[in-house]
């Protein structure tokens, strides 16, 4: 029997449950692969009245998983009220993940979809991780910085070869062996979660124009350039760096199966300004696989019925995709 | 009688003369109003092989527009082989823009859409501005710095605070000053060429999640968010600094009529994402209506029956449009 993927389901306050729950609604359309949620049950019955059903061991599932939402319930969250989040509901996210991402380690359930958190909520618990992504990566043995975020979309995937620091410190940042290590693992994880064994990767230049032959910046000439060529050298088929205005029109998102971005809103700006509702992030560089939805807590619409659960369905469907991909793999 | 709008055709050997015949072969389907070009015919002879008559003054051009392309010729470009520029066909660019910006001056056109010249070409002449919107500001005796680019797609609208420079260069560059002044060009521009009189104007922040309550960066709390309350003071409806990555997607899209953004990439990605072959430039600031196709010389599909006319037909769309605002809005 195939184990079912485990999904966290966030800030119980958050949107988190409400999308886990409208994603197992259209699991038949949409194609998922059975999955459970980890969290406080209560807080996917206070936004949903579909079926809910506690299960205590993952194995459970799969047999509940047609006729019910199977949830693994952690110690309750204290009182739950949608849209209003506390230091309780921020312990419980935590516990949510932390036991959804031992499952997965431990082979009880096949993959980790991770539902959305409160960073300011779980540093006042004393959480000391850029985010979900690092704390996942430290729980598997992988230094957080070799844990790589690419975004994905029906017919994009970005990479930011920096994420959340000062834009004016980004020049500063980027050097020619982080742009290679950025590199290499991107090529390594397309091949293993997406299957593309001999991935196209383009680069992303740094200034307006990609520097113009350095008219207008160097970075493109002193380490971009540079790092493609060793790149390249490892057999990897890199590309560029091109003008970031140029690269994200659909003829030539056709002409590449990833771009890795210098900095944070390169690679998010068009990913979101194409797929606001359905990007998913995927961490590359883990022993196991691991998504979520791109999106925040939406306190401001939890509650109300109004979160789409499209990239929920889109994180659930690609993690189980690249999940069979390993296996496969492996075998 | 209205007059007809001038197009100068850019640089002889790129793709400016095909889609200017291009946008005429479609006039009636696109709903042009008459324009004529200025250039050397027989660049467009060279590529296409439609109806041309060459006319002697714009007077000419409104009785010659339903039949045949109307072409006002400047001197001779020297042997025209499209792909292959140089330094004589960089002076007939010129000519052409000088010729069609004196015209539109004087009131002989009613707007200058202007095609895409090569600035190393010109730089070797002796040209020495930014591009071609700063010569047509001094043409018009304003200062370049007060003539503010805008890129407009169907339903997105960007503004540049910053330009061709070095990404890293932009903190420095930014000031309240300097964002309150676009703020209040694009304000007015919106107003005179597009009749939005109380126009919303967002901005986006500097940095990743707009800098986070200054975790991430200060340049929203030091510069961003003062001016914005400035413009405010002013009674311009101006809100933000945003989040980039939220800014762009269809939503967002309608909260506002324009995105003032901090440098080059963060309007343009958005824009070239959505709208690669139709955006238009659009200067604000000056006394006279001056658009122009989104994109360059493509010296390398020039010639091979290629280039895609939308950004051009748009542009001259728009700028018949704001001519007829303007022409409104004074009479």
């Amino acid at each position: 029997m195939v184990a079912p993927l485990a999904i966290s389901m966030g800030d119980p306050a958050g949107i988190g449950p409400e999308v886990i729950a409208k994603a197992w609604s259209r699991r038949s359309e949409a194609g998922l692969p059975p999955f459970f949620a980890t969290g406080d049950a209560r807080a996917i019955a206070a936004v949903w009245d579909g079926p809910i059903t506690t299960i205590a061991h993952p194995d459970a599932a799969n047999g509940v998983f047609e006729t019910a939402l199977p949830v693994l319930t952690v110690e309750d969250g204290g009182e739950i009220v949608p849209g209003s989040p506390d230091v309780e509901g921020a312990r419980c996210a935590l516990r949510a993940l932390e036991l959804a991402a031992g499952l997965v380690r431990s082979g009880a359930a096949r993959a980790l979809v991770t539902g959305p958190v409160s960073k300011s909520q779980l540093y006042q618990i004393g959480f000391n991780y850029p985010g979900q992504t690092e704390f996942v990566a430290e729980r598997c043995g992988i230094a957080g910085e070799n844990a790589v975020m690419m975004l994905a979309g029906p017919d994009l995937r970005v990479v930011p070869i920096t994420t959340h620091v000062p834009l004016a410190a980004v020049s500063g940042l980027l050097s020619i062996e982080l742009i290679v290590a950025k590199g290499r693992a991107t090529a390594r994880g397309l091949a293993r979660n997406f299957g593309i064994l001999n991935p196209r990767i383009a680069f992303a230049g740094f200034n307006p124009h990609a520097g113009e032959s350095g008219a207008i910046g160097r970075e493109e000439i002193e380490l971009i350039a540079p790092a493609v060529a060793v790149l390249r050298g490892d057999g990897i088929d890199a590309i560029g760096p091109f003008a970031a205005d140029t690269l994200f029109h659909p003829r030539a998102r056709a002409g590449y199966d990833a771009v890795l971005c210098c900095y944070h809103d390169q690679a998010l700006v068009p990913i979101k300004t194409l797929y606001f509702d359905e990007g998913v992030n995927i961490t590359l560089g883990l022993p196991i696989v691991r998504t979520s939805p791109d999106h925040g807590t939406a306190f401001d619409i939890a509650g109300k019925d109004r979160a789409e659960p499209g990239a929920t369905i889109a994180a659930i469907r690609l993690a189980g995709e690249a999940a069979d991909r390993r296996a496969a793999a492996d075998a």
